[in-house]
């Protein structure tokens, strides 16, 4: 089948009516859904599926060892998010592996589809939590205990969804299995407008970290509180938004951005108790996110300060920028006859990887230049085109 | 039974484990309980309970009809609020029917116990709405199409706790059994802290309005979209906070407050596609408010312009000054002995029926002077003592 088929089949599964677009997160109906999708998709094409001890599910054809040749990404999304951030890397993988079996094509090394759990962080703040437990990049205490806005815990949620939490951590001989990575992606800016190609290979990915932001005022009554006697969080909050788009304006190469913001108890007539926001920032360079976001921390500090507030800065994720292997990046390159390759202020499962395993990136063209959001796209003509790229590749790798 | 211990029985129905407090909603399982706890103690005490078209409720004490005293207030809240606001008022009014039985009093006059629907809208936006639909205030259309954050509608939820909307609207012969209104409230500011009193009559209310302002702009990556390119709806939604704060500090008799803001989608990695926020705005002399809020707007439009944003602003209530009837009041203050009389800048009920009957508030001190928050306060001695003010005032009213 196709990757257009394929994304056919799972088009009504997690649509959002309020925020347009798709929510699905790690461990949601929406989410489990597809995973389980996934799994009959995988079992058709007669791959072993497995899943690891952190939640992620592979498929392999061939018997699993190492050296293996891997592809995947994602099934979850953000909040109101595009179709295909995520899913057109799996229902490529899946189309690419069609298309070598029609061709009478098998593999020499051991060939494995790889889907992630949690790559958004939509629901449990981190983001590539699959790969980062797989790799030890977060301890699996932190982990477990992480919750979502209702309060569950990804261990509790993890276990509902029949995986055993107490088992996450880093999985070293899972790891070691892969010989290289690579993973196909909706292109989330307008790079290959621009360039006016359907894909490329990814080159880089720019640091990027999370911070979350809490604020603690005095909650109290919206019409008998004179504003001297005020200690209102909403305002060093403010504050922290406009401070983040004027220090990061001033800053080469640097993004910051507060798409999250939460006042408690969140009452039109009630001045606010406490505020959470989240800081997402990225700045090129290791160690110039950490500049960047002690900046917006100190003017955090003197708003709060200001209006008798208190603030507490927590770095929830970090990653160093990732350079993509060059080896991986050439070989993709020639096996595709010369294709684009395009740096990315956006992370990716595969950035995690990298650190471990000769990893590399696909981008499909996105005409809208948009995602994160309803308006992502990937036209039907770019998507086949995307699937058999990949296809080539895996064959030259696999050969 | 006295307040105090009315107050005991309700203690722990609506607690909010996650804000502090109490929420307890319109229509929610925390406040039907309250309802039809209240509709028990009524019936105890010999009362006749109708809840009227608006989903009011009612115990008589007598006939129902003209030329009644009427006394009441609320059982709803806003999130994570105190005890005390709106259930002070209500068990104060069961403990004064008490106080007068025991003393072997029969009222000359009809005697109502009222206990109005959604005072805080903390549910559906518009606050004193069981006031303003009894009053014909607020158009029954517009009041049954009003949402939730949920998305289900007054209708919905009224319909569902087994009141019949297609009844909702004015009650011109419920109001008009009215012969006189009072309304018994813990205090929400420092007054009688600072009077030394425990109890106070109400002179006034300051005008008072809510407003949306809704930004619309294009959501997208936070990591790989360019600040240059981006038109993020949270830009001049914290320049309203901040416009708020500035332009109120320089009028006289204003507040002005954002207590509620949401993002869509609110995603940590997400630029917003829409943001929505609340400003509660009150400013003493009618006419006033409207100023305020439209140059608050002006720095919307502004802010939203130099972001690539729109901005809409919608008003949601708003309620012109109230002067308390001086009859009522000097009455009152007679019965007491003599105590102090004071404006506030928060709303009642008892402020919508003041513009159709002699209407008039008994506040009781509060040794925090913070309301709408968990920390508000009432002392058991100051709510007895209210009680016993409340039954010597429906004495005097009643005979």
């Amino acid at each position: 089948m196709t990757a257009n088929g394929l994304l056919g089949e799972i088009a009504d599964i997690g649509r959002d009516a309020r925020h347009g677009g798709y929510s699905r997160h790690a461990y949601d109906s929406a989410e489990s859904t597809l995973r389980e999708w996934f799994i009959e998709q995988a079992g058709r094409r007669g791959l072993d599926v497995e899943t690891d001890r952190n939640g992620n599910i592979w498929a392999w054809w061939g018997h699993p060892g190492s050296g293996a040749v891997v592809t995947g990404s994602h099934l979850d999304s953000v909040p109101g998010g595009g179709a295909f951030d995520g899913p057109l890397g799996v229902t490529s993988a899946l189309a690419a592996v069609d298309l070598l079996h029609t061709k009478g094509f098998t593999p020499a090394k051991p060939l494995a589809l790889l889907v992630f759990a949690e790559e958004e962080g939509g629901r449990f703040g981190v983001p590539c939590l699959g790969s980062r437990l797989l790799t030890g990049a977060i301890d699996a205490d932190r982990a477990r205990a992480l919750r979502d806005a209702a309060g569950i815990t990804l261990a509790e949620a993890a276990a509902k969804a029949g995986q055993d939490p107490e088992r996450f951590g880093a999985d070293p001989e899972a790891l070691a299995r892969i010989g290289c990575f690579v993973e196909l992606h909706v292109e989330q800016g307008r790079g290959l407008i621009d360039l006016d190609s359907p894909v490329a290979t990814g080159s880089s990915i720019i640091a990027h970290g999370r911070y979350r932001f809490s604020f603690a005022g005095q909650g109290n009554h919206a019409g008998a509180t004179r504003l001297i006697d005020r200690q209102d969080p909403m305002l060093p909050a403010a504050a922290v938004i406009a401070a983040a788009r004027r220090i990061a304006a001033v800053t080469d190469d640097a993004r910051a951005t507060v798409g999250k913001l939460i006042p408690t108890p969140g009452g039109t007539n009630v001045i606010a108790s406490t505020v959470d926001l989240w800081l997402d920032a990225r700045v090129a360079g290791n160690g110039r996110t950490a500049a960047l976001v002690e900046d917006i921390a100190g003017a955090a500090r003197e708003a709060a300060a200001a209006e008798g507030c208190t603030v507490t800065v927590t770095e929830e994720s970090y990653s160093d920028d990732v350079v993509f292997d060059d080896a991986l990046r050439t070989r993709m390159d020639g096996v595709l006859g010369g294709v684009p390759s395009l740096p990315t202020g956006a992370g990716h499962d595969a950035g995690i990887l990298a650190a471990h395993v000769p990893s590399g990136m696909l981008y499909v063209r996105n005409p809208t230049g948009i995602s994160h959001a309803p308006e992502e796209l990937a036209e039907p003509a770019d998507v086949d085109f995307g699937a058999q790229s990949l296809a080539q590749v895996l064959e030259d790798l696999a050969r």
